[in-house]
């Protein structure tokens, strides 16, 4: 694996979870968050990006849930990376959330390492990183932080809430908790709970990061060197069940990296072999390592419907909300049949629900690639609430 | 993770490496294992267990070949664990693997640490394990290996080669190197080259042992002491890949481990968890290490294709071997499109080959594991092929 030094690398990373390249919202000691671990955090601070114009009457406003290892930084440069935001394909000026016509505001979650309160956030109280001292986050603290943001910004209802993955988790939440707030809702590449199978990649990842000897039981900010290595093979892990087996064959197949024939080494011969080493090592340059265990955690406590005596239809019972569900075909993390319940859990609610399974075998990192049906079926969606919003006026704002 | 101590751990099981409760075959030094990476291994020490009698012309042997993490211990308490063989379900008297009827064999492999020439074998010439000195392994050098044992035994031909997984790749090598030695073959749950998703899990497994500090660029016998942390890892992201989503579903779900509800920390909350972790911290106990790192890599580098002009027909060209093929259903690590590979090319090979499809949520584990259909599958194929080879009077041989 490429040698990363685990003292610049974090560093450089933790820089931005308290002086991040982002609006900040910095709430006031006697205004702090509620969390489902029983704690509430106190100081809490919210970094976000904002795209587009508030209209006059607040209606045009979506909001985009990032997914685990994503951020704020949707449709702009990524401050760490120099990259292309995550979602330029989605978001922007003439896209299917179309920043001409609507007000788009994404903020770094709870537990977040991009200047969202975290683990890598200083403590105030210690002058520290909160580190292990962070309350255990869930999906419902994201959502709760977040309408505290959205709160801030004079809105009553969000025309839209949308995202993939840990992002649709967000979206289902956001339903669930607050109907009367969301138009219109698109959970992408999701499920309305954590599975046994995703529970346990999760597990090995954390257990990765935890064998690492620089993590020191998450005070790695006491040395400065973090456990880059271990985060790295977390991310490899966590990589694979991102695509298919059939893309990988597609892209990858049995080929050599840079060479005819196999060296008989532990070097990276097949070039799937350095594109995952690759991943790994981009991966710890930009995230903090206690955040991938808190996120990680948040996801595996998802569970919408224990909430609700168990029962899915239940926590969307009568709601107004109208509901896209997206699934893939080669998504085995989210499977369409994780889709499917909910679809049915909200035709069992009464709601009005299109659902639509899209052909890839791009698995389930689908959601960030560019998939004509994907933003074709979220256009149409959009299109359509918009008439039903009568936000037909609202394109183009002066 | 329950505390382990690398020291006492490792040690344990490298005893086992050079002092097996095993017979071994030592070969003269010039009698030396040509393998594929060029080089040859001198002093080839072979650990093997056998079942039931040879009879007079030598035509009931059976071969089994373990898979990755298996050992030659099939149908005897295992001297490290204390628990039954691997495959006593399979193999013994009146089992579908009569031991009553038929001389069973089966070797550690090459690479293996059971007391075959592995990474954990003292190197003669330095009086120190030979760690990643020890050459680049292939399936195939395992399967020579295991020709020269049969030599010995004065078998010229066995009746039956059998195996699943690793096993499996090891049966259809032995078919296609000796045909005419091979009567019968059983390839279970296997493929004739490693997909790229397997590659990928394998490389997270290796980089996870590597990325321990204890595993010291394999030179961990200086230190005494294991990189079992890194190991563990390995194993728990490889055994979620043994199993299936369904299988976790149904025996986990997300059920909580004695308790009642989420402790919102990073304890085992799950049972999932805590089974995961079991599996990493037994797994160490008996297996080394860089042992892991080789017999991985072999089967990254297994494409049997490739050695015939990346013809698979061409390996089994007019081979008058009779081939029973299974696969399990929800095996997504060996799928059954992969036995089917293998099927469709022996049929282009003119060859007898008779393939059955197993219904279990078990995923590949399923050749382990209790599986009527499996046994009657093996017993049928095995009777009739008996009948072929006119050994119905080799019925308990005197």
């Amino acid at each position: 694996m490429t040698e990363i030094d685990p003292l610049t690398v974090g560093n450089a990373a933790w820089r931005e979870a308290d002086n991040p390249h982002s609006p900040v919202l910095q709430f006031p000691i006697d205004r702090p968050l509620a969390m489902d671990a029983g704690l509430s955090l106190a100081s809490l601070r919210i970094a976000y990006q904002t795209y587009g114009t508030l209209n006059a009457d607040n209606s045009n406003a979506i909001l985009v849930c990032h997914a685990l290892t994503g951020d704020q930084h949707v449709a702009n440069v990524h401050p760490l990376t120099g990259k292309p935001g995550w979602w330029e394909t989605m978001v922007g000026p003439g896209r299917p959330v179309d920043t001409d016509r609507y007000f788009v505001i994404c903020s770094n979650v709870v537990g977040g390492c991009l200047g969202t309160t975290g683990p890598a956030t200083t403590n105030p109280e210690t002058g520290k990183p909160y580190g292990l001292d962070m309350p255990m986050v869930t999906i419902r603290d994201m959502v709760r932080a977040q309408a505290m943001l959205v709160d801030h910004f004079g809105i009553d209802q969000l025309f839209c809430v949308i995202g993939g993955s840990m992002g649709g988790m967000q979206v289902l939440q956001w339903a669930a908790s607050y109907p009367e707030r969301v138009f219109a809702a698109i959970p992408i590449a999701t499920a309305a709970r954590h599975s046994s199978q995703n529970i346990a990649f999760h597990e090995v990842g954390r257990q990765a990061v935890m064998a690492d000897p620089e993590w020191a039981g998450g005070r790695y900010f006491d040395s400065g060197r973090h456990p880059t290595k271990g985060l790295a093979v977390a991310r490899m892990a966590a990589h694979i069940t991102y695509l298919s087996d059939e893309a990988l064959h597609r892209k990858f197949g049995r080929k050599f990296q840079n060479r005819a024939a196999p060296t008989f080494s532990f070097d990276a011969d097949f070039q799937i072999e350095s594109y995952l080493r690759h991943q790994g090592s981009t991966f710890v340059e930009r995230f903090d390592a206690n955040s991938y265990l808190y996120l990680t955690r948040a996801m595996d406590y998802f569970d919408l419907a224990a909430d609700y005596e168990g029962s899915l239809a239940r926590a969307f019972h009568n709601t107004k909300t109208r509901f896209c569900v997206a699934s893939f075909t080669s998504d085995w993390l989210f499977p369409t049949s994780a889709s499917r319940a909910v679809v049915h859990a909200l035709n069992a609610g009464g709601a009005s629900v299109s659902f639509v399974e899209i052909e890839t075998d791009k698995g389930h990192d689908a959601f960030l690639l560019d998939l004509p049906e994907l933003f074709a079926t979220t256009s149409g969606f959009l299109e359509g609430a918009a008439r039903a919003r009568g936000l037909h006026e609202a394109r183009r704002p002066e």
